[in-house]
C-alpha cells in the first residue's frame, strides 16, 4: 500500500540495526534509565526488573515482554469519526505545539502569541486537508489567565470547542499549569473530559505526547502523563529530542543508540501498566550546532538520525513517529522552504505513522505564522503525492495513443483526460504561471500575500461545530474568558 | 560507497521496469523515432535497421548491440584535472543554462541577463565546492554581438577564460548562432578549441547536452551535436524534457515509456557511430500544469517520472542524469526553497551521475540570480550530507562514554570532539541562531543579504586562471568585446 514505508533501508543495514540493538540491551541492562516516578519504579520492580531508586534496568526478557503486546495499529475516536494510526493508514500529521512568537506580516513585526492565535491555529488544523490531528499551538500565551490552580484544562477546552478531529495532547500537564494535586489524576481527568464531551466512553479519544529527557531519563511530569493516559487506555507517543554533543554523545550513531534505549524504556512502561495499549516510538532528535549551541532542527544530520530511529522502531514492529517540518529559519524564505521540505521527507517519504509539527512552526519550533501553516500544507501535499508513487500498468502506458500520435505529434487535444486529473496534485499557493516574473507577482501577489489570502478564506468560512447546550456548559467551566460559548 | 544509488527501488518494482522495457521495444520497433539527420539515418541503415526517411526503427537485437558498448564510467579532463562520471564517483553538479532574466535585488527589479552575468555565473561555478562542471549560463544575452556568422563560439570562449573545471556544453549550436556551415563540423571545431586551449589532445575534454524532441524525435541540431561530439570521442548526455498531456500522453507511466524509447534511440546512435564513447541517459521530464499549460518543473509528479526514468537507465546499466534544482517560483521564497529541495532529491539522494541546473535557476529555469546560486549550493550540500548516510560502528556508538555519563548527565565538556566536527555540515548562509527573530535578522541580515555577501566574497577573491599568451591569443579570436584578455 505504501511502497516507501521502509525507505530507511537505504540508510541503514540489517547488521547496523542489530549492532544498535545489541548495544541498546547493554545500555538498558548496565547503565539503566531514570524514571522520576515512584509508581513507575514500582511497576518495574513488580515485573522483576532491577530497580535502584528511580533508576530502572531492563534485561532482554523484560524488553521482549514489553514489546510483545504493543499493537501495530490502533484507532482514535472523536466526533469526526475514527482515525487509524499504523501500517495500513496514511501518515497522521499534526500541527505545531510550541510557537510562542508569531511573525505578524500585516504589521511587519514579530510579537508574542495570544489566545486569538490559538483559536486560529485550531481552525486551520480543523479545516486542513492534510492535518488530521490538531494539537494545541502557542502554549501558555501572555493573555491566558494563569492566576488559578489549573490553566492547562482551559487550553485543552479550546481544542474541544474548535475541532471535531481528535486532539493530540502536545501540552504536558505540569506542576506549573496544574496545582490541584496528582498529575496522574490530572491526566486521567483530561481523558474523562474528552469522553464526556464526545459521549464516547469505551475507546481511545486522544493521544499524549511523552518526551523523554536525554540522556536516559523520563522526567516526573512525563512519567505521570504516561501513567495517567495508559491507565485510561489512551495511546501515547514516546519521543526523544536529543541534541548531539550536549544531551547525547557527539556522533549520530551514539545518539541513535542512546535514544533507542530511552524510548524503549518508555514503551515498556506503557505495556507493563496496560498490556496492549497504543504506544508509538518516535524521535525528533537533531544535531547541536556547536557554533552557537543551538538545536539545528533543519539539519541534514537530523534527517539521518531520525531515519536511523525510524529503522529501530520498525525493527521492533512498533508504530513510528518521525519529524517534522522543521527549520531554524526566522522568515518565510528559501531556507524555511528548503529545510522544512527536507526534514518532512523522513516521515512523508518513509511513511511513518505520525508527524507532529508538520505545519505552522519555524525558527526552531518557537516561531509561527498562519502563512507558514498553509505553506507547509503544500509541502505535505507534495510529499504525499510523491509517496503515492507511480501507477505503472499496461493501461497507463497508453501505447495505442503513442502509436496513433507518432513522432512529433501533439497530445493536447480535446478535454483534459481523467487520467491526467487523477494523477496530478495542483497547489493553490505555490505559483506555476509563466511569463514575466514581475507580471506574475503583480497579478498574483507575492507568496506571503497568496498564503494570507488562503488563510483568510479558511478563517472566514469556518463555522463552529454544532454542539448541545450540555456540551457548551461543560466546556464553559474551563474555556478562557472571551472564548466561552454564549448560552 | 553510495548507499542510496538505487533509491528508485522504493518507487518502482522490477516487474514494472520490465513492463516498461517491453513496451519500449514495441515503440522502438513499431512506432519508430524520427532523427532529423541524413547522416544518422544512414548510420542506422548501415546497421541493419528499418529506416523510412528520417524515421528509424530499432529492434531488440540492435538495442542490445547499442547498449552493450556504453561505458559505465568515464573521465573528462581539463586544467583542473580529471573528473569521473559514473558509479564510483560523486554526483557531478552543473550550473544553470537558461536564465535569461535576472532578479536584481539591489535594484528590486527583474532585468534581462547580460554578459556580466555570464562572467559572474562562471566565477561562482568555478569557485563552487559543489558544482564540479560549469556550464554557460544566460545564453544569447542582449549585449552579445550577434551580427557575425558565429555567436556561439564567443560564448564558449567565456567558459574557457573563466574556468579550469571542465565545461558542460548546455548551449546547442544552431543555424541561428552558427551560420558558417555544417553543424556537425561546428561541434567538432568546438571540441578542437578545447583541446588546443587545454593542450589535452587524446581524451574527453568536454560533454554536450543533447535534448530529444518529444514525442519520439531528435531534432536536426541535436542530432548534429551528437554526431559531431561522438566523432571527436566526447561524451554526450541524451536527455528528455517532455510535458505530460502535451508532448507525451497524460499519465506519468506513459511519459516514462515514451521518453525511454526516445532516449535509448539517442544512446544507440552514439554507440553505432563510436562504440564505447561516453553516453549518459537522462530526463528532466515534468508534468504540464494544464491550468495555464506551463511546465511544472517543481512538481512532485516530476520527481516521480524522473525517478522512474532513473530506474530505466540503471536497468540498462547506463550512467544516469536526473533533474535538477527546479521550481516555478519567481522569488527566493518558501516555494523556491521547497521545490528546489524536493526536485534535487531524485538526483542527490538517488546518487545519479549528473545534475544540470543544480544551482542558480528558478522561475521554470528562465529566471536566475547569484543569490539563488549560493542558496541552491546549501541545498546540494545538505543532500550530499544526507546521501553520505550514517556511520554505525562500535566505535561510533560511544558506549563507554554513555555508561560513564549516565542518565541525566551532560556531554558538553572540553573541546568539541573530532567525531562531531567530521559528521556535521555547517551552512554559512542558512541561519541557526537562537534568540529573538528580530535580533537574529538585525544582526545577520535577511537571507538574501546573507547570500549576497557570500556572492560578493567569492566574486572579489576570484582570480583569472593563469594562462599563456598563446592561450590568450587563441581565446581573443572569439571572446566578446569587453571580455578579451589584455595582451
Amino acid at each position: 500500500m505504501y511502497p516507501n514505508r521502509n525507505l530507511f533501508e537505504k540508510y541503514i543495514t540489517k547488521d547496523e540495526i542489530e549492532l544498535i540493538h545489541e548495544y541498546t540491551l547493554k545500555i538498558l541492562s548496565e547503565v539503566g534509565v531514570i524514571i522520576e516516578s515512584d509508581a513507575a519504579a514500582e511497576v518495574f520492580k513488580k515485573n522483576g526488573a532491577r530497580v535502584e531508586g528511580h533508576k530502572i534496568f531492563i534485561d532482554e526478557a523484560l524488553l521482549k515482554k514489553g514489546l510483545s503486546t504493543v499493537p501495530k495499529e490502533f484507532d482514535i475516536y472523536s466526533p469526526s469519526g475514527k482515525l487509524t494510526l499504523g501500517e495500513s493508514a496514511p501518515t497522521i500529521c499534526a500541527g505545531p505545539v510550541a510557537p510562542t512568537t508569531i511573525q505578524d506580516f500585516e504589521n511587519n513585526t514579530y510579537r508574542p502569541a495570544n489566545l486569538k492565535d490559538v483559536e486560529q491555529y485550531y481552525i486551520l488544523q480543523e479545516t486542513s486537508k492534510v492535518i488530521s490531528m490538531p494539537t494545541h499551538s502557542c502554549q501558555n500565551t501572555d493573555d491566558l489567565d494563569k492566576s488559578g490552580d489549573d490553566f492547562h484544562t482551559p487550553q485543552a477546552a479550546m481544542g474541544l470547542k474548535y475541532c471535531q478531529k481528535p486532539i493530540y495532547q502536545g501540552n504536558t500537564i505540569t506542576p506549573i499549569n496544574y496545582k490541584k494535586g496528582s498529575l496522574i489524576e490530572a491526566n486521567r481527568r483530561l481523558v474523562k473530559l474528552h469522553r464526556e464531551f464526545y459521549d464516547i466512553w469505551d475507546k481511545p479519544v486522544t493521544m499524549s505526547n511523552c518526551c523523554v529527557l536525554s540522556p536516559l531519563a523520563i522526567g516526573a511530569e512525563v512519567a505521570d502523563t504516561i501513567i495517567g493516559a495508559v491507565q485510561e487506555n489512551q495511546p501515547v507517543i514516546i519521543i526523544s529530542c536529543s541534541m548531539t554533543n550536549l544531551t547525547c554523545p557527539p556522533t549520530l550513531a551514539s545518539a541513535i543508540v542512546q535514544d533507542n534505549a530511552n524510548i524503549l524504556a518508555g514503551i515498556v512502561l506503557t505495556q507493563l501498566i496496560n498490556p496492549g495499549v497504543g504506544a508509538v516510538y518516535g524521535s525528533v532528535t537533531s544535531p547541536t550546532d556547536m557554533r552557537n549551541v543551538q538545536l539545528a532542527t533543519g539539519a541534514p544530520e537530523a534527517v539521518l538520525m531520525q531515519m536511523g530511529l525510524v529503522a529501530m522502531g520498525r525493527y521492533y514492529n512498533l508504530p513510528v513517529r518521525s519529524g517534522v517540518s522543521a527549520t531554524t529559519a526566522v522568515d518565510l524564505d528559501f531556507q524555511c522552504g528548503a529545510e522544512s521540505m527536507m526534514t518532512l521527507m523522513t516521515g512523508m517519504l518513509g511513511k511513518t505513522d505520525f508527524i507532529l509539527n508538520a505545519a505552522g512552526a519555524y525558527g526552531g519550533y518557537n516561531l509561527g505564522s498562519l502563512e507558514n501553516f498553509v505553506l507547509d500544507e503544500e509541502n505535505i501535499a507534495y510529499l504525499k503525492r510523491v509517496n503515492q508513487g507511480l501507477d505503472i500498468t499496461e493501461d497507463k502506458l497508453y501505447f495505442d495513443l503513442i502509436k496513433k500520435t507518432g513522432p512529433r505529434g501533439n497530445y493536447l487535444k480535446g478535454r483534459t483526460p481523467k487520467d491526467y486529473r487523477m494523477e496530478n496534485y495542483f497547489p493553490n499557493i505555490f505559483i506555476r504561471e509563466g511569463g514575466s516574473p514581475a507580471d506574475v507577482i503583480e497579478k498574483n501577489g507575492n507568496l506571503v500575500a497568496r498564503a494570507r489570502s488562503v488563510v483568510n478564506e479558511r478563517l472566514e468560512s469556518y463555522e463552529l461545530p454544532d454542539v448541545t447546550t450540555t456540551q457548551k456548559k461543560l466546556l464553559n467551566e474551563y474555556l478562557p474568558e472571551g472564548y466561552k460559548y454564549d448560552l
